[in-house]
């Protein structure tokens, strides 16, 4: 008998073009195909928090059936009673302070940009994009971040994201990831 | 015999001008005071982190004598070791999240008004105390205020602080706090 493994899933696996490629052409495609090959594999159990399946569930084309949906396992994080080492959010803090101040500073540089002239809506476009990566990109910035970390946690299970701002606090808390790839194997 | 008080004090207190009119006219007068007070007052301990020790002693126009100091009694809170509640952490990645959206209409509202001509410098300036409001006021964004919280968890003690922020997240945490006012009503 194989070892049983938990697997905690972001719906990055399915829906980032560059992890979805391995199960499938659209996302659709892939998490029907991950749960096809996951029904034979009685020795892994796949967890998703509620709020990250309904995020995954925007994505879809076509109605997923609930016998295919049963496999995930929607399990939320016991939130209330999870303690986060202090350490955690020390870390999280400076990192969000540093975040704050590049944010400050692109702001100074679309100021004197703006005053040189130049077209509005181009302008906000990029300069929205700029600091959607400066503040966001590699930080947990939402509830399903945050599930996906403490359901891991909590579980002991791996995190499978391709995430990479998830894959970094995940280490923080001692949470195995894995990529898109290694899940494949694992599954197939 | 008085009902022993254990307090952790923060800079604020000392350096607000709001708060250490209170104690005195200056920062240095104004802790001064406080301590010259507090060592009669066998009842009540105060504590302060090392890291707003360090910033409060930034403020003070003279050196302070070690005699006063030392009922100061600077205790790092256990940081490793304390667990935050999960809950704590869900709803500061919301208000940090809440805060960069603010930050990004910020940094529109600066490009379109840039686009209109203006004068740099000036613009500038306001931009930066905008942002700085939107994103900073209320939250805790340093490792002192965490300090702070954590040794006055730790410890079960109040928390003196006209930090409203801090009062904010104290509070989530059944932290007592204290006011300035409050404080001079007690060690008088």
């Amino acid at each position: 008998m194989k070892r049983k493994t938990k697997i905690v899933l972001d719906t990055s696996i399915f829906v980032n073009p560059d992890a979805r490629r391995f199960f499938g052409k659209s996302p659709y495609e892939a998490l029907t195909n991950f749960l096809e090959k996951l029904k034979e594999k009685k020795h892994i159990t796949c967890y998703m928090p509620p709020s990250v399946y309904e995020e995954l569930m925007k994505f879809m084309e076509h109605n997923l059936s609930p016998k295919k949906t049963v496999l995930l396992h929607k399990k939320p994080p016991a939130s209330y009673q999870t303690p986060v080492p202090a350490l955690f959010l020390y870390e999280f803090i400076e990192e969000i302070r540093k975040r704050m101040n590049k944010g400050l500073r692109i702001t100074e540089k679309y100021i004197r940009k703006g005053l040189k002239g130049g077209e509005e809506q181009e302008m906000i476009k990029t300069a929205r994009e700029e600091y959607r990566i400066a503040l966001r990109e590699g930080v947990i910035d939402s509830k399903q971040d945050f599930d996906l970390l403490l359901l891991a946690k909590e579980t002991h299970a791996f995190l499978a994201t391709s995430d990479n701002g998830l894959i970094h606090w995940a280490h923080k808390l001692g949470i195995k990831c894995l990529l898109a790839q290694e899940l494949k194997e694992i599954i197939e």
